[in-house]
């Protein structure tokens, strides 16, 4: 019997998809043993609820077991899927609108509006770490499946300081058939790779009926797109940004089509000065903006109400929770073909080893992998164009070092360092502004302590005088 | 007899303090054969004069011999020190005028005046690029000194591209002494090294009468600086910023103290600007401000007036023209190491080759390294501060990368995208200008023939109407 442990249970999006997955694989992974994990009491009853009768009613046989103990979720655990949110959504609106009066349009961050855990991603790497160290003790030999915001750091920074078997996986990638179904293509008819970083990936191969596709996108460019970009569609549907201007201004800029958040995360910074520029963009202002952001924090919302209704005298509506079709997540995909050894390809966040030559080899880089009881064999990547070597996957790596560098050392300088090189900060006294407004937040106390600030203080010692000012 | 070449001899400054070091090391090197080339006959008939007659002055056994062909100045050379700047002042000043009525104070660059040539560096690489294949070619076993900036850029260029045997030189590491004699230490009783790239390097070692001398600084700062601040010493000479706030504020910042030119190019955006805040971080504003800058321009300008009066009736102050000491460059102390044996320690730019770990193998970094008749041995680095690697050596790796890039792939998108990310750009069609207006110029025709833009225009070949605007 495998035993799988699910990290932050209680998000009902996540764990709804997940639970469809591991009920539609129920015969490959007979009598798995579940363990629903939160700190949210409340929310794990209805998610366990939810799960334990939409088993019953598919005759999955699948156990479903709640718990707010993570060492009992791991103890002897075959697989971890971490998705936990440790600050929540309402600390991430209310750091980003602190952020916003200090000059940050839309907070702090990558570009978007992927809350990376606080100021320098602390919650979610100290959150993380704590995990993995958990699991070196109590289930060293299990697989933990990252999914939780940032991956790239978190993996990275798993599989330097830790023995724990770790992955990384997002849906994102999956964003790649939005461009098959819109182009009008025959899914069975295409092959394609991505490789890059996590929430920057790029369509590297991409063939139909065994002949390069690339021209299609092109063709569609010069006469779909403007009637497309004026549909309902699109306009009305901010998540619909795969095939946006933005998608293809970033294809000519680098030279390859970008996937899934890629559009968001590895737009430069002169999309995202203002909603105008972001409408300009990204349909409807893309997922990362007042407007988006809103409609998916109202669609969670929506969803949160309609599960309070949920109680054993009325039957939920399962569809409103579970996908009726598998999902586009990887986890239980993965599970299956280790459990199973039937070979599977799927896209996922593994330590790069030369698979990208220019980044470093204990990188986790996002690639096609083939997966089976025994091995996880990545894909070979072609080379990358140069450009967007130099002016994204290496910006983007850097960040990622920074971040690390600023959690390992506890480096308050480095964090205000990283703020004063956002390209809307307008000189050092913001971006230390903004650092320690975000770091005098109550629930910010533990990173308050953990990010030490330089002795000598902001003015590095020097005299008193004009030489404080900014 | 050996031979040496020196490429761009017309610069006054630089051939008289080669001049002059070639006339102390005359016993060494015996007998040498100088072939003195440049473009301008004007400026090197007055080189060549000055230089004979000092060399029969001071009894030195040397031959000068001026040339307008490169050709002739390579054939069999043991030695070419490379010191030409293509471009020239006026064409940096006219373009740096451009600059700034498109919003670049003080133009576009590495923060400050250091000129590379042109946009992308072009004409100094082009030529570069060019003298070493020519070397390859008429003095195959020759060493090829560039001290022509950009010499990170350069000497990482051909070490990747030709065969010649090349090392980069820079007097900015001299500067050290100035920490000396500032702090009033006896040079004697002095230790030190530095590490880093060139224009960016650090004091990774710094010891008086062996105890480490770092306190030496900080007691400094606390009972000295404020005075020194105020004296006319530090005021009314731009050149002395090596004691400067911006140097200690970067020593605070990055854990080691920044020696030479690194406290003009590795202080970070906001030291540069305006006007004010060059004032605040540098002495009289710094050495890259309109004063400090015109400050030195005039000084070159009086030197050539000088010059222009010296007749062979007339004979000239040499003192004048000619250091009376050794000066600080390493061209001649290389070439009396390699010519004699005698083991002499300089600080160059040589192949990383894991010196500085993070950094690629291929990349030529400023070390002291130990110059002997068969070989040039680098000293160990100490590791540097990991915060000083992500914020400062990375991202001028990286920029030196871009310019390769662009030189190499002759992508004028690449130059657009590195001004994109200059601090100062407010808009991608600001950067777009900014090139459009550099490469439009016409001493820039073959650069502009160099560096082709996309097929799709600016735009991105996008539909038309709003997407057209920035």
């Amino acid at each position: 019997m495998i035993k799988i442990a699910l990290i932050g249970a209680g998000s009902i999006v996540f764990s709804g998809r997940l639970v469809s997955d591991l009920v539609h694989a129920a015969k490959a992974i007979r009598g798995a043993y579940v363990t629903l994990m939160d700190v949210s009491k409340e929310r794990l009853a209805v998610v366990h609820r939810l799960a334990t009768a939409y088993a019953k009613k598919t005759g999955a046989s699948l156990t479903f077991v709640p718990t707010l103990s993570r060492e009992e979720a791991l103890r002897g655990a075959d697989f971890v899927i971490h998705t936990a949110f440790v600050p929540g959504y309402q600390r991430m609106e209310a750091e980003r609108a602190i952020a916003e009066r200090l000059g940050y349009y839309r907070g702090l961050g990558d570009r978007v509006s992927d809350y990376y855990g606080g100021i320098g991603a602390y919650a979610q790497l100290r959150f993380l770490l704590e995990l993995a160290e958990d699991m070196e003790r109590l289930c060293p030999n299990a697989w933990l499946l990252v999914s939780a915001n940032p991956v790239l750091e978190g993996t990275t920074l798993i599989g330097r300081r830790t023995s724990v078997r770790v992955v990384g996986m997002c849906h994102g990638s999956a964003k790649f058939w939005d461009v098959v179904r819109i182009l009008g293509l025959r899914p069975e008819s295409v092959e394609f790779s991505v490789a890059g970083l996590n929430h920057c990936i790029w369509l590297t191969r991409f063939c139909y009926e065994g002949e390069d596709a690339y021209p299609f996108l092109d063709q569609w460019l010069q006469t779909e797109a403007t009637r497309f970009w004026q549909s309902e569609e699109y306009l009305f549907n901010p998540q619909n940004y795969q095939m946006s201007p933005a998608a293809f201004a970033l294809y000519r800029m680098f030279g390859l089509f970008p996937i899934g958040d890629t559009v968001r995360s590895a737009s430069p910074w002169w999309f995202h000065v203002d909603l105008a520029a972001k409408k300009k963009w990204f349909p409807a202002g893309g997922v990362d903006s007042e407007i988006g952001w809103t409609c998916r924090l109202s669609e969670n919302l929506s969803l949160l109400r309609k599960l309070a209704r949920v109680t054993p005298e009325e039957p939920p509506f399962f569809h409103e929770f579970f996908p009726t079709a598998p999902s586009a997540e990887p986890h239980v995909p993965f599970i299956v073909a280790r459990v199973t050894g039937k070979p599977t390809r799927l896209v996922l966040n593994v330590r790069n080893e030369g698979l990208i030559p220019g980044l470093p080899e204990d990188v986790f880089v996002e690639v096609p992998c083939r997966v089976d009881a025994a091995s996880i064999e990545p894909e070979p990547v072609d080379p990358l164009p140069r450009r967007l070597l130099l002016y994204v996957l290496l910006p983007r790596w850097l960040r990622m070092e920074r971040v690390l560098q600023a959690f390992e050392d506890g480096d308050r300088t480095s964090l205000v360092l990283e703020v004063a090189e956002d390209h809307r900060t307008q000189s050092w006294n913001q971006a230390v502004q903004a650092v320690e407004a975000l770091l005098a937040l109550p629930w910010n106390e533990e990173a308050r302590r953990h990010y030490r600030g330089p002795e000598q203080g902001w003015n590095w010692g020097l005299p008193e005088g004009d030489l404080r000012k900014d």
